[in-house]
């Protein structure tokens, strides 16, 4: 009997006004769900971007934390007001918010003690008994309380913190994807496309998307699945699709 | 007595497994959200990714739908088996899904009659009772039902319609910003700019945001806020408390 494949999933908490507001352009989405797929096998299942408001944070946490396997936070972790991200978990499950011992420890020693204020001081407070995940570029560690991840919002320190959430996390099944992109357009294979999917309904999931290229559009073929072979499969599929209409593949 | 200033508020639900997984970056909030607030006085309080999936776009048509003055939908508008926002949003209000008379007509006279197949005569199907949004760009139309805007996701085409949006929307009061760019650390002034903070707690908001530019590290510090006058208040402040600490601030 073949392995019974395991499905891990994960949300995405933006904590940050600045995102909502549009001032920001989101980079960290793209990343943490290309990486939870690739290297763990996880899937983003759901992302919200909400305000550095506590009760809104407080009320997200706790209905997202028990709809998915893991919930992963960024932003407000740093040491101006603002940052409200570790109180406002430790409210969400009613754990006490103070000093983690190892991060004040690590923080004192990368600022030296004259230079600890009070800023950077909190951000060594945390929800009790969070564990820490270490940051090698500006050293004020993320954390992780229950089944939420927390991380700053800068792409490039969130980035270098990354590999150090793996340990912490159950590995499920990778989602493989192939992509056709096609020079035609959507209601030109609508309706085989739908065949095909129908046929394929429980394990393959086939995306289409339109595109502009090259002065000309066109439309991207994702299909995606657990099984390699299932994949494979929908791909002759589309090729016999692609010929019998004579679409131009756009080769990148 | 001054008149009173009226808060409008909206969520955006971004539809779509292309962003969910990471594969296409999101380019539609930062739009969406400058343009609410620039154009109409409205804040973007939430924003949500999901996947094309039935269950999960009603449960949160549903929700948002009472929490928000306005929700704003984007993608699962188009011709293929996997756009399923007009079905979803029909199912969530327990409207009729069927053909819009006026939208059938702008997609036959577009395609021709010999061209309208299936594929592109599903653009017409919408809610029982929706109101259009034209689209100067590919004709296939956005629609509203009750308080739920839906627009495509292909960005270009998202943007040429939102002006179209504009007569249907109630103004709300513009939230207006002023940035400081520093070169400083966020933990030399996150004391004196709480102080501030507190001082003006109900009418500006003041957001403290790391950057990396020219090789230097800094911190941009944004406030907002409906009233103009409090926002220059708020900056006199923070300008005494660059001069103090003698802060360079980087001019852009």
């Amino acid at each position: 009997m073949k392995k019974k494949k395991k499905k891990v999933n994960a949300a995405i908490l933006i904590i940050g006004n600045e995102i909502l507001s549009g001032r920001t352009q989101d980079k960290n989405i793209a990343f943490l769900s290309n990486w939870l797929n690739l290297n763990c096998g996880i899937t983003v299942l759901e992302v919200r971007i909400i305000p550095d408001v506590e009760k809104t944070i407080i009320d997200n946490i706790r209905s997202l934390s028990k709809k998915f396997n893991y919930i992963f936070t960024t932003g407000g972790i740093g040491p101006t007001h603002d940052d409200i991200t570790a109180q406002s978990i430790a409210k969400a499950f009613k754990l006490k918010y103070k000093y983690h011992e190892e991060a004040y420890k690590i923080l004192e020693n990368y600022y030296g003690r004259e230079k600890f204020n009070d800023g950077r001081k909190k951000m060594a407070k945390m929800p009790s008994g969070a564990k820490l995940i270490y940051n090698p570029s500006s050293a004020a560690p993320g954390f992780i309380t229950r089944n939420v991840l927390s991380l700053p919002g800068v792409p490039s320190i969130l980035n270098s913190m990354i590999e150090n959430c793996k340990n912490f996390l159950v590995k499920g099944t990778k989602v493989h994807s192939k992509t056709l992109n096609l020079f035609t357009v959507e209601s030109n294979i609508s309706k085989k496309l739908e065949t095909i999917q129908k046929k394929f309904v429980s394990d393959v999931n086939i995306g289409s998307y339109p595109f502009f290229r090259l002065g000309k559009i066109g439309v991207s073929i994702v299909s995606r699945s657990t099984s390699l072979r299932k994949l494979n499969a929908v791909n002759k599929k589309l090729i016999k699709l692609v010929n019998e209409k004579k679409i131009k593949i756009l080769k990148i």
